[in-house]
């Protein structure tokens, strides 16, 4: 018999603990959080929920942990396609001699199930995010949609010909329909991205600014990803990457640079005034040997800084729970101070972080009333998240992305108990192992 | 009908591509391994395998990789007791303000429950061997007996009194009935294990060693783990830690320096020529942030060398999948060499190094006719183990311990399918639970 007093809700998850990444980082101990045309309905005590509200569907928590879904920053999401490929290699000749042919041999249909797979292997370890930069990036639209996770996709642009839209003067109109295309989709939408300084010309960077603006979208590009780089460019223009990008006039609040491993405290000042974003990849910098980024130093600056885990090719995985656990990790040492990139602010990073270098932090990054419902859930039944003393030490230093039990992306469930509800995850391995043959798998 | 022409084994585990890591690092596509009273007794081709053995238990592979069992070379088992308990702290905050104080309310009981939740996850993660230091470390060697995992265990000794075995001096009483007590048994050895050089005098330090030659033991102990140690250690004797420990005559092969982080060329070609051996641990040295090894430099030098977890409170899993990605990653950034620490030679350190460690290498650490049946399955049927170019590079950069389907030690299955067949992990759990909530759990 149903209680005509209690509301009708789509979904119910509890009982959990509720992680909510708001401004306070309030958390709810046995909560539960109501769902409701795709937005955060409720959240509080789950012995309330339960005389509350009438749930269409419900999601066991099984006690563990209910939180935003992690955000992924920066991918190359079709690169699943060569993951463990070449490894332990020097940058360039990883590059020219392995990612450049490969890539060589793409088509769309290659690039729309390698990001069919990334999208499988984010949702299943807790991503309910991503931004997105590679060639053939209205397939990587097109499987974002279909797979209805939330994304923001930008085809790379330098001055070459681009095996996806020929001479390059064609990327910006393809970016300009790409933007059109995706203007009013619920889930993804999409940033103009130049490649980096080194394979963009000065024409061409002012060129994708202006379209940036004119369409109210984000500009999104590598930058000072190495040493390398920084000398390079330095013969070339005369000074380093970022001050380049700022006396072109690339910098203000719509630029995210990703990476940002190679600055100097005048170009975080610079890049903290016009209000850059940065898109940090921790595993990518130090497989690739790039640098250690100056991220306690960028946060410390009030530079909003995301978490992503760059392309499968040079991580190996797209798990944002391993992410955090590096950075953590990895800058404690840096800097010799075991005090720095503490379980919080990893957790901030990787959420609300991402959720504002994606532009988007007004509708996800956190759990609360009215947000959209990107919802992740956390199994805490586990050796190795046992006992539980600190909710937030378990996520960044001993769960990982397999913990995930199930996966809500706007009021949708995408992952349950451990299996996509939707996604044919069979298939896809099925046809990136086909494509893979192409390529020596 | 039984074919009369086939042999009996006990175990079958079939079909995957078999990772041997023996001399000539074989691998066998569609392979598998046979064993008959708990060791390897064939390795081959699967379809050879259905021919000629009648297996009593089979394991199904499911085309991932059957590899040796990690070992994980240096632990604190029972400080699982105290996962995330503490974190993102100064180390003497950490230690003196948390650590130490929770260890004085330790007993027995609580170390058993420890180290048995410390067993099932690393069951669970892929260890089939673990080397140990703590207190009450007869409850570790008993936890390792009841769960049949392989352990080498050492009860830590220091000039102070013990909450074990009271005053200092009974240490080494205590230790070496605990080597005669487990002498003989198949699975669980003993160490002589003194702390530090900055907690026990020449005089122990000696005792010890003498103890360990007596009784044909190895000696262990944490040697150079931070800049702090180093200083305090040369303001005392006049000399860094690993040359006063060079000069009492403490070098050996059976000698073990855990952590060995800030060492001068001298001192690893000094313990290089003395056949020193040493247990690496990347991720706790990291989150301590007391500095990263200089492991490429020691391997280069023949050093013999393993990776350990160190205890649950500093990393905070003893997910060794997780440990090799973390020693890949660090030393390539911090040598700013991508090429250094590839996945081949990070997957020898966790298994074949850190049997040299543990003192085991003739027994285990590989797979070979002859060779402890330690053995454990991965399976690879996952997104982000998709595609398949190499399978090093897949469990050094992609896989986790949640990856692991199978474990077996000793030739007896003690994982299988993502279950323990004998241990009751839910009772486990729930005894360390209750004993967390004296720490504020």
């Amino acid at each position: 018999m149903t209680n005509p007093e209690v509301e009708r809700v789509d979904l119910l998850i509890s009982p959990g603990t509720v992680i909510t990444m708001n401004d306070a980082l309030d958390v709810i101990h046995d909560g539960a959080v109501a769902v409701k045309d795709g937005r955060i309905h409720w959240l509080g005590p789950a012995a309330d929920a339960a005389a509350l509200f009438g749930p269409e569907e419900t999601l066991d928590a099984r006690s563990g942990v209910i939180m935003p879904g992690l955000i992924n920053a920066h991918t190359h999401a079709s690169m699943t396609l060569f993951r463990g490929l070449a490894d332990d290699l020097e940058l360039m000749t990883w590059l020219n001699d392995y990612i450049f042919p490969a890539e060589k041999k793409l088509n769309r249909d290659m690039v729309y199930w390698g990001a069919m797979l990334a999208i499988a292997e984010m949702l299943a370890s807790g991503t309910t995010s991503f931004c997105d930069m590679y060639i053939f990036e209205d397939q990587v639209a097109r499987a974002a949609a279909d797979c209805e996770i939330r994304a923001v996709v930008g085809e790379v642009l330098y001055d070459f010909p681009s095996p996806n839209y020929g001479e390059s003067e064609n990327g910006l109109t393809f970016t300009r329909e790409l933007i059109e295309e995706w203007r009013d989709h619920p889930l993804v939408s999409v940033a103009v991205e130049p490649h980096a300084v080194y394979t963009c010309s000065p024409d061409l960077l002012l060129k994708c600014r202006d379209l940036a603006e004119e369409t109210g979208t984000s500009l999104k590009m590598h930058m000072a990803e190495s040493q390398n780089e920084v000398a390079q460019i330095t013969e070339r223009y005369g000074t380093t990457p970022a001050r380049h990008l700022y006396r072109l006039g690339m910098f203000s609040e719509g630029f995210v640079g990703v990476h940002c491993v190679v600055l100097d405290r005048e170009e975080m000042e610079l890049m903290a005034e016009a209000r850059v974003r940065v898109a940090h990849n921790q595993e990518s910098n130090m497989k690739l040997a790039t640098g250690i980024a100056p991220l306690p130093e960028m946060l410390d600056l009030g530079i909003t800084v995301g978490l992503g885990t760059d392309g499968a090719a040079s991580n190996n995985d797209l798990d944002m729970f391993s992410e955090m656990d590096f950075v953590a990790k990895a800058h404690k040492v840096f800097t010799l101070d075991p005090t720095v990139m503490d379980a919080k602010t990893c957790l901030k990073v990787a959420t609300r972080g991402s959720a504002g270098v994606l532009g988007i932090s007004g509708n996800t990054g956190m759990i609360e009333k009215g947000m959209a419902a990107d919802l992740i859930v956390v199994d805490f039944n586990k050796p190795h998240l046992t006992p539980v003393y600190n909710h937030y030490s378990h996520l960044v230093y001993a769960a990982c992305g397999a913990d995930v039990i199930h996966t809500v992306v706007n009021g949708k469930v995408l992952y349950r108990d451990g299996l996509f509800t939707s996604l044919d995850v069979e298939m896809i391995k099925a046809r990136v192992g086909e494509i893979a043959t192409l390529f020596g798998g």
